[in-house]
């Protein structure tokens, strides 16, 4: 916790200087448990930008979390030592300097010991952590909560990198442990009939929405679990849930999950060698009563009560 | 697909000129198999105006649809010949000569072969639609979406025609065949204790949303597809939706459909002799992040993938 | 109904002056079965302010209500002699001058005999009410319905009143029968690991969001309704729902309830001996497309049918 | 005043029920100096609907008007019996029925002996009013502040009345006192290079805002006074303002008056012989901050006072 | 300047943490020039609640302000050693003791030698800021900014205090030297025909809107110079500038200042002793594009440069 | 004019489909006198992204211009052939690429003989603009309307190119002509004490807001003939406008020109040898009630008269 009174800890929501649950905010990184750093980079959408400001949003909106999950039963600021690394230095005209930054930052970070809770920006970032945690676990497992396989391929050729091509390379690239990516709540009109069965080739198990409702969570959770070997890395598109549940997103796509479900799903992963998580795509321009940004910072908890229950 | 560059063809959404997922723009209907058409007519409602600006808006959510159907495994404009035919000349200060030029620009569309998605405006323009359609098919069946029954009696003696009277219009000057007319997810307070009974009398099967959410969607649809014979015309209310769904509508109901179940509504009528359709009740200037607008366009294109599979 | 034809009876619900449901707006409480009586009060939030704007936006969405209600069959304003009784006159300075008036009002109205129907307003507001109500018919059995539990000790010690102490009051001050509190839709965040178990040692039956989505509301209505005995008062807190079918409110808890369970669990009160009822923390500042304060006002409508049919 | 306490006399602002400035909601005309009614209609519109929820909001920001007016050093509701006469009642549908009916209405106020102040609804209510107007008082004077001409030609042939066109049918109706007619504020494109001098022929004095800024504020009102002669009816579309202080309008034209110079513009007519008013094209929907409806109901408040130093 | 990189310092505006100009967050006094500090309390207002999230949104807008202030040639962060203090800790519900906590807050950082910006907040905070200042150095020439004259008197016996009463208040109390009251930018209506002729028996010399307007900012300035003596406290209310220019407040008054005016008002009181300073009644929920926020952070910027080039 | 009945053509302004003013959307550039290029990219900015949707909401605005100048008295789409070129493939995540891009496509326009109407996107497309109009032309004189003076050096090493920096460039590659540079309407927090007279040394004249409000914009008109020789570039950034009537815009400036000033300013450039002109930085997510999109619309028009008069 962060004893500096003029952040406000101890005050009502509304007083007080924003950082994430009101942490330190520090780029000391010695015995510090858990980072959670920004990358509000939004020039690699194909739709709304915005998500610069998904960070910050974020941020504010986690100082309405009281600190005691009462679902998994756990108080994760008491067990974890918590810090705000603050935000990647992004390049928004530049989609390949911005990469390499978060490669480097992240790693950093990770390098020290400490495990990284990362707050979009777009879902191009996911790459570039990704690359980073692979350098340091090896081939990860990943859990894919998206609306989008985000496995397409390049739209320009001159800069392959967007944030519907993430999990392309990344699979090209070997950062993904054979068999251990999982994508879950796919939905929506795609570019061609071969998409999903690029995917696949590519190495994805991709549940679908119907999959989901038809299933339910618990049983799709299942697979997950039978799945998930080693270090598991967690990318999250807040786009998985409805519009309805989330209009603050750059491409949103309809008939998704509910807030529920997806607490739900984030919760199901207890158990799993959480190694690192980034929690993208949150658009506060196109919110409304900042619910978008209310719900990613009640979803990053959740994982940060799962890292505390580990 | 639209050939002409400047209209952004093969550009990423948030480039190039709205028209209709970029279909081309034309009144030229030889070889049509589809014409897309707006009616930007808000002067029925009884609450809310705005829906002049729901084709519009319409239009520029689907430039976010990419084109491949995967549930239905259909890509829609491969298979049909489509254009953007633009909007009706709509007089907001008299409904009567509305309702007639609705008529003629839509037989003139009908009667050259083309099928018909006209996207509005208020629910008033159903009834010149159907007038239309009843003239080249003959008495249609219609499933109707909606929270309301629209069935209700004229509330100004001089001026009957609104959004809240249509079917009791088509159904009384025999546009409607006889037991072919379902309305789902029907809910909220009406004026008085016999709204219901009179639907029923006029000819109505209202399916009340306490059904749906009983019985379930697709118990529901098995239901339609027993009475739905001959050329069936569908008629969907955006505010069929839960408010959280479609909050850009005139007159919201709560406790409604969610964006998902709308979907397999409109999905689940796959099989039937689709012969019209009309989206209607999308008001922007009430709407958020557009996701009223995005959930409108999804379903305009998921009506239109069915006719591509017929 | 409300004779005066300035008002706007009958009238498009666009139209005339909004009084809840056009009632005619008097303090004149002979023969009076029920008051709607607004609390505009928003100074006991911990976190958005605005609910001061409540009792005025559900007004204004009331006029949309047509007065029959379908799935109850009854038109309450036929059965019952119900007024708008306006606003209690807060002091937002002073949270203790306020609740003296409060329960200086309420009392007023329902030593008269007729039943009070209160809209917030912030939460805190609840507790002058039960005193006033308690002081009526002793000790009630309350059925709350929220996000949050509401019985956290005081965060100042100079005020210890606010929108989280209500029902701890309550329940010490013995305005509560023993074993008579349940409280419904609670999830979220909380202080500490003692919260619940403080809330239930204090006597609240806590029927978590889990609880619900597993058994389902009707299983919960069961229980209920063993434990609702003598004169029932309902407290409920709008963001009982979830932020996407009430997003304008002032501390939004995600995970919550849709629109439709929300009148699933008042409509299942009925046979209850239904004594009081407070609708609070609706905030139209943060609302968009007025769903809250739609929501809100066919939840007190629901309500207000309960008693016609009683 | 209301001495009805349900209303909130007395209350701050944001209690109570919003009756223009608290007045009493009445029909009855007996002794009544000034009647406000609003003309909720906006089909004659060609952009932005939407002012149909224009006297609701002005009636709501005219709370915050205390009640002296310090520049005129006048307390209008101590010198003047005014009543909140409610809504006309429009049909949406039919712009015909609708003009009846506000003359009809507004014959009855006036004939009454009361001054009425009507609020808008887009401007094409201004025939209606001053048909009522002129066949009590004969042709009469007109002050018009405006960006807009509105002596258009009908746009349709079917349906000639819009909220262009009201001054040219005035005009050719005899309604106008022969050389009684100004524009002030007159800006933006036009049709055709013959629109002013159209204007001209039809008997408009055409003030652009070029005059306006050159020549400032008080040298055009001198040309005010010495056209103005006998009865003068006052018609101010708030698009006369510009977009930044009136945003909440159908057809915003930029370059416009300030709030300041609407205000002095209004002041300035202290002296004729105002027996009439409207003001109109407040659009809500397109608002924000509720500045449009807080300029308007300032500048009612104005034009009142000017009635009770009279 | 802030040196910890998590905060973001050299980054664009879009990243990193928000205190105020990206200053260090600290409560350690020893060599601060200036403090920053926030008082989010938004009780007192009488019309919009919402202030409590002004000082917040106020630090966000600060960083675009890119730290040299070109009209008055100077870089305030070089010449001054300045913190962000936090907020006060305010309790919503009870004026009294928020204005204790206030008092003592702003005596410790004043008697520390550091002079004070204070964010508010509704206009409440100005009255226990003007004692702890008049504690310190006596009573104390006042330039108050404002479209309001807020020297009325109490409106609830109960509690005296609210944003009407402020300097009411402070005049009876002694707080202010003899014939060293101004406001300038008053207009609107007032509760009675005497309340500028009370404010003036207080001892304040009110310019009006009007003088403002015939005169030009400069010859007020003038006044402004010749009246003040001694160390002069600075209240600026923004509501004192156009809602055109600042929607986003409690009580927003037509026909005000532009941004331009506000700037050149605080600008030209270069040469004054200032010794205490707050900026009130940013209302962000009212707000919009942040503009009023925008133009808050240019304010306080503006007085900052004062502060530097003294 | 658009001859083809699905753009709309001669209907009001909300139907059909919005090419800017209806033109027909073609890249046939034969006889085409002025082609309207949107070029929808936000990358390059350093607060608000956005702009992206610039084009598309000022083609959307544009369609309620009604077609004759009346200032200027001329008709510029019956003197002159225009087209809706569309937009300009653009890649958000590389400012080098969509440079490339933009040179390359507004070369083959001007090439062609046609003039140029550019809609942004953010500032960093001045810079291809100029690129492609100094090769056709050589140097250019350029007028530049800004609050920013948009010379600063490059923030990032590695990506010199943003909307900070493209008039430092235009001057240090030569494509503007010596002398020949005037920037209008300056103002605000800088970088450091230095920027401003790095511009001048560049080679601009920097004219500020203080000498605008000051001289008068006739006065500043009369310096810009003078300075301006051979062919005229206009850059116009619509943030040069107060944030009250130009709030949708990336990184809004306080203190600024009114929508009559920005207007006039481009008027009064009648006379020069106008031979290109970009309008950037409307950010549509940031505008309400679309007012700076409408000013955007006007601004072009305003531009597309003076070249039909020329």
């Amino acid at each position: 916790m962060n004893d500096n009174p003029a952040f406000g800890a101890g005050l009502q929501p509304f007083m007080g200087i924003p950082s994430f649950m009101r942490l330190p905010v520090s780029r000391e990184l010695k015995d510090v448990d858990v980072a959670v750093m920004g990358v509000p980079f939004d020039s690699g959408t194909s739709y709304r930008s915005g998500t610069r400001f998904g960070p910050r949003k974020i941020r504010e909106a986690s100082l309405m979390i009281w600190g005691h999950n009462t679902t998994l039963n756990v108080t994760p600021l008491k067990k974890l030592n918590v810090v705000d690394y603050g935000d990647v230095s992004v390049i928004p005209t530049s989609i390949e300097h911005t990469m390499d930054e978060i490669t480097k930052t992240a790693s950093k970070v990770i390098e020290s010991g400490a495990k990284l809770i990362t707050l979009g920006g777009d879902h191009s970032i996911a790459l570039p952590l990704l690359r980073a945690h692979a350098k340091k676990y090896g081939p990860v497992s990943i859990v894919h909560i998206d609306a989008h396989i985000d496995t397409w391929e390049a739209e320009f050729d001159a800069v392959p990198y967007s944030h519907g091509t993430p999990f392309r390379y990344a699979l090209q690239e070997g950062l993904v442990r054979k068999g251990g990516y999982v994508q879950i709540g796919i939905r929506g009109p795609v570019t061609s009939e071969n998409d999903y069965a690029d995917a696949k080739e590519l190495g994805a198990r991709t549940i679908t929405i119907h999959e989901v409702m038809e299933k339910g969570v618990q049983e799709i959770l299942k697979e997950v679990h039978e799945r998930m070997k080693g270090p598991v890395y967690v990318s999250l598109d807040i786009d998985a849930a409805d519009p309805a549940f989330a209009p603050g997103t750059g491409t949103p796509e309809v008939g998704g999950l509910t807030s529920y479900q997806m607490l739900q799903l984030v919760r199901g992963l207890h158990g799993l060698d959480l190694i690192g998580f980034d929690l993208v795509e949150v658009s506060p321009p196109f919110d409304h009563g900042d619910i978008t940004a209310i719900l990613a910072s009640n979803i990053a908890f959740e994982y940060l009560s799962l890292l505390a229950i580990k």
